[in-house]
C-alpha cells in the first residue's frame, strides 16, 4: 500500500428500505466505471418524506480508490 | 419549490432496534403535529446501554417541512 | 447520576452486515474489561471494500462509562 | 437587552435572482407570526439548478427573536 | 426513557453576573411554556461591554424537553 | 429521485461584480461537460484585491448532478 | 510571492443594501491604515432587523495583507 | 517540557453548583490514579433538568498528564 | 451601528478562582489601549494544574471593537 | 486569474520518510493527468506502523487546477 | 480486519527538529506498553518559542491498535 | 504564568523546502515587532505549483505572545 495513490470522490446514493442500502446504491453505480474501490465513508446521512413518511433515505459517501 | 418556505426543528427519537427505526421513531412524532415535512438530515446517533448491552438507539434528526 | 465521573474512550468495531452490528462489536469487545457502560455515541462510519463490494463496516464509538 | 431572552429558529427562503433576496423571503415569512426578531446568521447557501442553469437560490438563516 | 421523544430549541439568556446565571435566565423563560424540560446544552458564550467592562454575559443553551 | 444517484465536483468561479455572479461563472463552466446539474452548495467565499480594492470575487461551490 | 509573509485580521462592515457592499466597507476602513490588502475571506454573514424587515448586513471578513 | 510525552483522556464530573466545581469533581476523580496532571480543556458544557431546574452540571474535560 | 467597522482580536487571560475572572483578566489588560469595546466571545477555556489541582483557569476571548 | 475556473479534487500520497515528500506522491501522480496544477491544501495527516515504527505517512491533498 | 477491534489514545509528543520527529517521539513511547499500533492520525500541530526561535515542536496524534 | 495575558495573531510564511521552514518565515518575521513569543500553532499548510511542481510551501500559524 505505501506505493499506492488514492482518489477520492463523493456520491449520493438512495434507497427506500436502510441507510446501508443507500450506501450499496452509490457504490455499485461507482463500480460501473472505477476499478480498485478500496473504502468509503458515510459523510452524510438524510432522507426524503411523502406523506409523512419516509420515502427514501439519501445517503453521501465519499469513496477512496487506487489510480494506477 | 422556489416560492416555498421550509422550516427545521430538531426532535430526538429512540428505538430497541435499529437507527432507521429511531428515526422512524422521531418523524411519527413530528408527524402528529407538522404537516407536509419534506425532508430530514441525522444530526447525532447514539445510544444507551444496560447490563453492558444497547438499550436502545438514540438518534436526532434535523426534518424540514414547508410552512404555509 | 450527579454523584458519578464518567470516562469516555474511542474504539472501532467491524461487521460485515450492518452499522448497528458493527458498534455492537465494539461494545462486546469494551464489555469484557469495562463495567458499567452506560452510553455511546458513534463518531465515524466507514466502509472497506474488496472486488468492488463491500466487505466489512467500520463504524468508531465513543464509549461512556461509570469510573467508581 | 440584559434582560431579554431571545429564541433562535432557522428558516430557509428560496429567490430566483440573489442571496439577499432568499433571506428576505424567509425573514417575511417568519414576520408573519413572529414580532421582535432582532437579529440573524446565513447558515447555508445552496441552489437548484433547471436545463443547466440557477433555477433559484435556497439561503437557510438563524434567525434569533424576543420572547416577550 | 426508550419511548420518549424529545424535541430541542435554542435559547439565548443573560446576567450581569455569571455564565451560570445566564443559563438559568433562559431555562427560567423556557419553563413558562415547556414541561418537562430534560437536559441543556451550553452552545456559545458571550457577553457585552460598556465603559470597557462586561455589561452582561450571553448564553446560548440547547434545551432537550420530552414531547409527549 | 429515489432511483438516482448523484456525483458532487468541486469548482471555484470569480467575478468582478458580485458572489451570485463568481458562483454562476462556476456552473457555466462546468455546464460545458455536465449534464443534468441539480443543486449547489456555496463552501467558500474569498476575494483578491489589487490596490486595496476588490479585484475580483471567487467563491468554491459543490456541485451535484445525475450521473446515468 | 514566495518569499512574503502575510498577516490576516478580521473586520466587521455592514451595509443596507447587500452582502457584497457591507464586505467592501470593512474593506474600505482597513485599507485606511494597512497596505498592501491581497485577499479576504467572508466568515461570516449575519444582519440585523427592525420593524421585522433588514436594517443592515453584517459581514465578517478576514484580510490578508503582505507584511514588509 | 520538550522531554516529555503526554497522554490525554477524556473524562465528565458533575456538580449542582457551577461549570469550574464539575470539572474539579472529574479532575480529583482523575488525580486517584493518575499522577502528573498539567492541564485540562473543557470540551462540553451540558446540564440535567429536575422539575424545571437544574439538577445537576454536567462538564467534559480533556485532561492532560506527563507519561514517565 | 449600521455604520460601524469592528475589528476583533484574540487575548487569552487568567485566574485562580473562575472562567468569568479569566475573562475579565483579559478583558481588563485589552482595555489599557483600546477603547470602545462592544462584545467578547469566549473560544477556549483551559486550565492548567499543580499537585493535581487546578492552579488557573486559561479563558481565550475574541474581543470585537468600533474602529474609528 | 480573475476569469480562471478552478476545479479541485481529493488525492492520498505515501512515503516513507516524511509529510512533504507523501504530499508530492500525489502531486507527481495528479500532473500525470492534470496540468496547470496551482494550488493543494493539506487536509489529513496519517500514517501506517509495522512492528511498532511508522511504515509510512499518507497524505491527503485537496489540489486545485485551472480547467480550461 | 473485518474481525479485529481498534482502541485508539491520544499522545503529544515534542523534539526540536522537526514535525515528523515529535510524531515519532509520541509513538515510541506508546509503543512501550502497547502492542500492535496500526495507524496514527495527526490532530494537532505546535510549538513552543523562547527567545524568539521555535525551542520545540509539540504534535498530538491519535493512535488506533488492534485489541486482542 | 497564571499572572500573565496572551495576544495571538495569525501569519503565514512560504518557504521552497518544508512545512517546518515556512513556519519560521512567519516566526522570524514576526519576531522583528514582537518581544515575547510564547507558542504557535499550526492552522493551515498549503502550497502552490508552477510546472506542476512544488513552488512552495505556505503555512499559516496563530502565534501567542505575551502582552506586558
Amino acid at each position: 500500500m505505501p506505493n499506492h495513490v488514492y482518489k477520492s470522490i463523493e456520491l449520493t446514493g438512495s434507497s427506500e428500505t436502510s441507510i446501508e442500502d443507500a450506501v450499496r446504491t452509490a457504490l455499485d453505480r461507482a463500480g460501473k466505471t472505477i476499478r480498485n474501490m478500496r473504502w468509503f465513508e458515510v459523510v452524510e446521512t438524510r432522507g426524503y418524506m411523502e406523506d409523512n413518511k419516509v420515502a427514501y433515505w439519501q445517503v453521501t459517501v465519499k469513496i477512496g480508490f487506487t489510480v494506477e
